[in-house]
């Protein structure tokens, strides 16, 4: 139910200014000393640099699909980068909103775990870089809404069965008792797709960074948690048909279709997922699942196939993908 | 393209009221009447009788879905019998609308040859039965738009190409051409389920038998069925992967749903029907197919389970049912 966690950081360096005042050079000039920061501190001597102002529209693309890098930092302009450990759990953007978002992602649910890598992170980097720090405030982020400690946890949920039973609202009050916000899959403003949710914290200032993982760990998730295994088992109990209907029919369109969006595919991989967490379903396995969840995204796709492909061509070469994957023999 | 023809004739018996007008005395000398009639025609001594007033509500239903009778003979009151030679081609309704509602149907475009066997069957009663004719207006009916030759042909279209590419008018345009209607399966006022339209002549009066069927024969039909052709053969050229995805969706729904209404049922069976015809698809045979069509109508699949449904027990039944018919091993 937990996909993943993710820590965030946003950090600026000072003696420069906020992005949205600096110039092109002044841009430049932060990157070079960030990307130099990284590459001294010997716990980030692992990290792949790429310079995301080179890279072409698809590959930028593709880094957004593997959640390494923001869309905005994709669709921004003047000199930014990314610098991120090869197994993809850790990643600094340079050059986004703030001078450094500094991220760890882990799967399930280890806001703590996350928490400490990120803090081990942060502080090597320290050794390298002064940052902006206010005594009062705490650290100065471009968008005031994360000014203090910058920080920003976020939980990735799937919750198909309470969306099944009309009962995301419960999700929504349990978020919002704890001042915390809901939001689909690719980040703010985006509509939630293939019933994944994610929670995230609003505020970052007058509350520690130990309190604010606490309160995701051990109060607002698994509450969530509850009301979706809740959720199941009411299905399970009283509308088992009902369920099956939905997960085998996912499958069944899967295993057909000839043309198929992202969108759609998202859906029903959603509903195949959750015919294998409630041991409904055996007709695949969860990692060819999550595989497929990545794969079938446009930019994945593209990288896949080897060549840039129109919406109409995408539309048929995921269903293809997705018919071999998914084969019963 | 062409599913069946079906010619029927409305008599009533001179010497009797007509139905609206009658006792329930008058009524049931109508049907003894009638009955005597068939009984005694030497065409027509395999015919089964049937004595609908006295039927359960699943068996009219059975009828109905059978196209043995109307839905108005079916929850009709009063003394309403049925005669139907075995093959089920020939039916005679007895105290319908009017005394007599006799009918041939027959697969495929067999308008000709349905209407010889349905003139044969009214000379045949003609010799025991006295019609109301008049010698002006030709044959008198319950209701004014049948009076004169109290003919309807009514020919059975399945049009799946025309639907998915939007060219439905042409077919209303080509039937008003010749004052001819269109509705949908199960006869007046009701929409076109599974892409199934009916073609029916409106005018009865001024216009031959004959000429009527040759309209059919010659003109409307083969001209629709050159729509269809066509609007396949488009379909084919211009978009293989969007019909192949209809097609093979409706395999994978079919093959995978745990609930189904019939009305869904039969919009998949329908575009079965068209990838059996197109060639695009071999996973099952024309005969299952059809049988299947009939099958998962309520009141057959009740009789198929044996005893009486609810809708929800008769969507898993159907669900079920359609599984097994079309599993892949």
């Amino acid at each position: 139910i937990v996909i993943s966690t993710r820590v965030r950081l946003a950090r600026n360096v000072r003696g420069f200014a906020f992005l949205s005042r600096a110039e092109a050079e002044t841009r430049r000039d932060i990157a070079d000393t960030v990307s130099a920061a990284v590459r001294r501190a010997p716990l980030l001597r692992d990290f792949v640099h790429i310079d995301v102002e080179q890279l072409d529209e698809l590959d930028r693309a593709l880094l957004v699909e593997r959640h390494l890098i923001s869309r905005q930092h994709a669709e921004g302009a003047g000199a930014r980068r990314l610098a991120f450990d090869p197994t993809e759990a850790a990643a600094i953007m340079i050059n986004e909103e703030d001078h450094l978002r500094i991220q760890v992602m882990r799967s399930g649910l280890q806001v703590e775990e996350a928490w400490r890598q990120i803090d081990a992170i942060d502080d090597a980097l320290e050794e390298h870089l002064d940052y902006e720090f206010h005594p009062q405030f705490g650290y100065l982020t471009a968008c005031p809404t994360n000014v203090g400690t910058g920080i920003r946890v976020s939980v990735m949920l799937h919750l198909p069965a309470l969306r099944l039973t009309n009962e995301l609202e419960k999700v929504g009050q349990a978020a919002r008792d704890m001042k915390l916000a809901v939001r689909g899959l690719h980040g703010e403003g985006t509509e939630a797709l293939g019933d994944f949710f994610q929670v995230s914290n609003q505020i970052t200032l007058g509350r520690s960074e130990v309190e604010l993982i606490d309160d995701f760990r051990t109060s607002v998730i698994p509450r969530i948690v509850e009301y979706e295994l809740a959720a199941r088992e009411a299905l399970l109990r009283t509308r088992p048909l009902a369920l099956d209907d939905k997960i085998w029919r996912a499958v069944g369109a899967l295993r057909s279709a000839r043309l198929m969006s992202s969108n759609e595919a998202m859906q029903y991989l959603s509903h195949v997922r959750m015919g294998l967490h409630t041991g409904r379903l055996s007709v695949v396995d969860l990692q060819t699942l999550n595989e497929l969840f990545l794969q079938i995204q446009p930019a994945h796709l593209q990288k896949l196939h080897g060549e840039r492909l129109s919406g109409e061509q995408r539309s048929i070469e995921r269903a293809a993908f997705i018919r071999t994957r998914l084969s019963s023999n």
